[in-house]
């Protein structure tokens, strides 16, 4: 069996850390901590192994996977030995040979600014070309690498919000119609082609960022027509899986959230595209709904800031002040901070989820998998955003995908 | 219905903030925030309500619940137009005059300090002695009150661990001998008295401490044999209480933790106790065992230190520090500042507990009661200490006795 | 020796905590904790006791200090046994007698919001007739309280940032035509009318506050053509004053100081009021711009935020992370929560400033008193922002008053 | 002008990370980041350039330099580029070429365990003969590099605290009657011996440990006798330093601390010694006795623990909780997090001491530098402990040797 992982965003310091790492684990250079899907929960499962995984992509800049290595591991994100082992600095070469230029719709400036000439040219076309240039990159992915399932990661950094009438993506119909406009071109962001593309080629999907990608109901049609599985959004790396776990223990105690008040300070890429106000909007807004989801009326107010720091790096930050009520009031407080390497938390979820889905396009899933609601910020297809109960829900995923059966 | 609630170290700041805060909810001057019970999950259960409860208890000091009530609301921990309100202050007086001298044996040198005469003159009594007059005053307290049931709750200061020979106390006709053999006096601590002399009554029995109390083997049997359902070891009221909701993420999301260090700080009684090094031992060890029941292999280190600070008074004060290891062996770090009203945490769990055992009593339940364990921090009859899976089982527990069935 | 202090913002938290303190140190019911006065440093130095100080001022709300005092013990900014003491009770009463409508111009919206209508039919007067009004009542308070000199402190809400043509203050002249022509009313803040009353009467005059009151060099020159000694701005009490303290550690050590992070949490009216960009900006302004007077070089970048989160209340709280590289570019970090009572941390710096400020008047100083800079976030008169620094300078200059001399 | 530095404790990290340091910056591959020295504080003063220095020492175990820099940069201590830099190996490997066995008489258990046998060979010397055989090594030293001057440095682990009557080293006579007495060979620890070294062949001495080195009022005798200059003691590089700025702010605003708590992770060599209790209370009194000597009656309590935590490694972590109360005796308190690598703390320090004793020792100085007070967490010969005053004296220093004059 050989599976393709096809990142959008292929340059970027996510991608580098997973396809160094799932070739360090397949070389048996490195084992599977962070992996959930490494965990008991899975065994017997017949997911993909990680030296089946074949990596490619599309990417708006250029870049040298190597060198992001070498860097990553001069920031303390990655261990030098593994950024030098020149095996897998081969195998980042052959990787980067099977980038292909992105396209930029609806970016942030500074996406826009470092897009290479190539990536510039194929955002000259309007949507419809674009789509079928993406579809033509991943069908010449699947042939040249013999592959048998293809499932395209969403990695790329945020998108602002786009400013789309309500109701404009309804139906499957309504897509393929803002698609086929020329005129409504500027309406048209880039996460969204790159999501219909898989579909399109039969890939699953999915999207481990914010931006918009599959989340408008006329996508869940086009996947469902498509037969294909998918799943999103934004990954739940740091600050909101903690906030996931320590929620429910609030409720379940009756005792009453007054504020929580959380403060993201970070300095890679990922970071200085936040700086953009669209962008930061796009991301702040899905944190916060977290709380209000779990506390309900337990919660007074909740405030989420993601500022750019520099210095920081890839090393996010965060800092939250939980401000509770107890017994005949008595006004109490928990303060928490996480210091994380964004994309060594990243990575392994994308690995976790490359497999899973490729699992269920095995299995014949198509459409929203809740099931894995645990990776994501603001998962969908489900209100539910408890870690526990998620954990709950993933064991019953896995379960059902144990008998082979389709759902 | 009436029920009675004997405190077991009835002159504490627990025991008065849970008696000024049960007649403040009946009284309508305070809602139920921080009432496990008052959660949907026991909608429709016919808990006794907090107005039908009436406190009594065992004390070695003596003491004014008024005035500590006072002191607690100047220290921040209750509200002072609680404190100072004339119908409850009432209330407290009426508890005090239902409190008895207690025993001492095996108590720290501190509490040996503050006995009161009384208590002095019952500690000279050997252990059967002692254990009648206990019988006596239980006995009383539910004739003169006309009681339906007694829950008997211990909430005394921490005992240094007992010598006791390994298997002294396997079966209840060991213990039965240990309390009549006058010479091994010595050798019977008072948390023990307590519990016994609640079966022998027919009480429910809860043990809030680390104490001994009803946790060896012939205790369960006495208890069985009473009829009576019990359950313990110390409530779990704050650092352990949010290490038990984040430690299952470590795990499920496959992280090592590489070392886990708290220190707590205190300045309450509790704490002045912890500062003899018996205490403190049968303190910190349980809150070290929840981690590695939580983590196993995954927990490379582990520390828990309790310090005595007493400008902290009644605010307990602690500070995890959680060093973790991720993908590719990336070292992060979750730091935990946890700064709670001892007290105010407490006794809502003591009202709580008092409730959940009254229940079971009335419908016939005898022995361990694990599906409580969320309460504890070293739930007996259970090795969950997992917060989300004691969630679940409290479900569970309670969906049990909504039939109003025996098991 | 009796000494008027009159509060612009008399109605507020500060001032409230300012007076009750004052005369509670007066009558003997606590001692002197936080007044920096109160150090050895000063003594022999004839200060004016606390129990000299009659207090009065404007304020542009209604209010009830009595109850404004038992609010902040409710919240745990003072003791109940102080705001329910009837003999400070009456001081607070009679202090409220002596409070007069305020003027409101260029005031926030939520400021505007709360004015009564006595200070509505104030702020109708042109900048003219406002300062004739505000000057009358500084007269009428020292007649009939028979005062020997009277202080003159700003403590209101925070004003946005007026936009004035750069130089339209430079001169005493300047400011002078720019208050008496109607036409220009709106660029007027109320803050400078203020501090222009002070100068007009005689009255020595302290900027609490980072509003405009005596600021631009116009307002220097009116000072002492009046002959009175003043200074400002903008209280230092709680995370700029640690980072004036930490701050030139770094520098000492040579380490580079790669970014400083904070951010502020509070829920008072200040909060509120910063709330609005305007206000927000020329707070934070202040803060950041600290870090580089003393790091120069020495720090990459800094960031401040203030946010409102009501619960919080009086309860300033602040994250401060420090990003640092020390020997060979090893990066380390330091993390500071600071948790202070915002009225309780001003108060007693405003009793300082009040006392020192009447002494240099007394003794015959005018202009700036940069001597005073540690009480401030932006210290009039000096670049010095290092702690210890300023600390050195307040003894100088309590040394200077010591003989006597005018300077 | 060619400068000795010997190390006492030559193959820890420390030292390992002092040579590699200096020679990066005389290879010009670093900045003198961290360099107190390298302030505009020194300059003129013509301090030995790091170039000039030569590095050699005694340590009680065998190591590879090479290795432990190798090491360290994995902890992310270094940077890899130096590690790996083949002129710095080089200049690594010539270091350790002039590394001795030392002695460890008085040393913990650990340090025992680890000896070399050569090491082991020496402590069955008497103390005279080992004396002797140091000494024969300095002078060694000394020829072999054609030195002007040498510079002893402990960077040794901490010994427990000896136990020695009172009075047993009040004289420089009683120091060589110890040392001569055969049969009180125990009471002779090794640190007492490497100084008696450096002052009897002519050396300037160093002690950046707590144990016990020059510290008796005999070796000060023995400093003068011999013309030398010393000082110690325990280099102030992490939380000490932040408290000792931080302190005086307290004090300055007559704010009382309550309670001032602090606790340190580390997993070092170092931690690890200090595991076993006497190294740890010589650590910790120095630590605690700080706080008191700034705060004086202004503190109530102050409490500092130092545990071992393996996976910390280098990366010492420190708590900080201070519980402080201000105006009306309102409670605040603040929170500091500490994280900084011990070795990359500690190096700058050490060659700012070296340079700095040179300099003594060639302008004729003899005896204790107080002026040197700032890099020492117990300063001998001042009871100075508040970081400013400490930066103020340093500066005096720095100037009293600017014009060559001797004191």
């Amino acid at each position: 069996m050989k599976v393709g992982v096809w990142f959008v965003g292929a340059l970027g310091d996510v991608a580098t850390t997973t396809v160094l790492g799932a070739r360090a684990i397949a070389r048996e250079l490195a084992p599977t901590t962070g992996l959930v899907t490494a965990r008991d929960l899975f065994q017997g499962l017949d997911l993909v192994a990680p030296a089946d995984l074949v990596f490619g992509g599309h990417d708006v800049r250029e870049g040298d996977p190597v060198e992001t290595a070498r860097d990553l591991a001069r920031k303390g994100v990655l261990p030098h030995r593994l950024a030098e082992d020149p095996d897998l600095q081969a195998d980042l070469r052959a990787f980067a040979e099977r980038v292909r230029p992105g396209v930029a719709a609806g970016a942030t400036r500074l996406v826009r600014r470092l897009e290479s000439d190539a990536a510039r040219e194929r955002d000259r076309l309007g949507p419809a070309a674009a789509l079928a240039a993406l579809r033509a990159d991943l069908r010449a992915f699947r042939t040249a690498e013999r592959l048998d399932r293809v499932v395209v990661v969403a990695v790329a950094s945020t998108e602002p919000v786009p400013e789309l009438d309500e109701g404009a993506l309804e139906t499957e119909k309504a897509v393929r119609a803002l698609v086929a406009d020329e005129r409504r071109k500027a309406e048209v962001p880039a996460s969204l082609l790159y999501a219909l593309a898989a579909f399109d080629e039969g890939c699953a999907y999915v999207n481990f960022t914010p931006s918009l990608g599959a989340t408008p109901r006329g996508m869940h049609e086009a996947a469902l027509a498509a037969g294909v599985p998918h799943m999103g959004n934004d990954g739940k790396t740091g600050q909101t899986l903690v906030r996931t776990a320590l929620a429910p223990m609030f409720r379940e105690r009756n005792l009453g959230v007054l504020s929580w008040s959380g403060f993201n300070i970070l300095g890679n890429r990922d970071g200085a595209v936040l700086d953009e106000p669209g962008a930061n909007a796009a991301k702040t807004t899905g944190k916060d709904r977290v709380l209000g989801a779990i506390l309900g009326d337990g919660l007074g107010s909740s405030l989420t800031r993601i500022d750019y720091v520099p210095s920081l790096e890839d090393w996010k930050t965060a800092w939250d002040f939980v401000h509770f009520e107890g017994f005949l009031g008595t006004r109490m407080h928990l303060e928490l901070t996480w210091r994380g390497a964004d994309s060594a938390l990243a990575a392994p979820l994308v690995l976790d989820l490359a497999r899973c889905l490729e699992l269920a396009l095995r299995r014949g899933r198509s459409g929203l998998q809740p099931g894995l609601a645990c990776f994501f910020k603001n998962p969908l297809g489900t209100d539910e955003q408890r870690l526990p109960a998620q954990e709950r829900m993933l064991g019953e995923w896995a379960e059902g995908l144990r008998g082979g059966q389709r759902t």
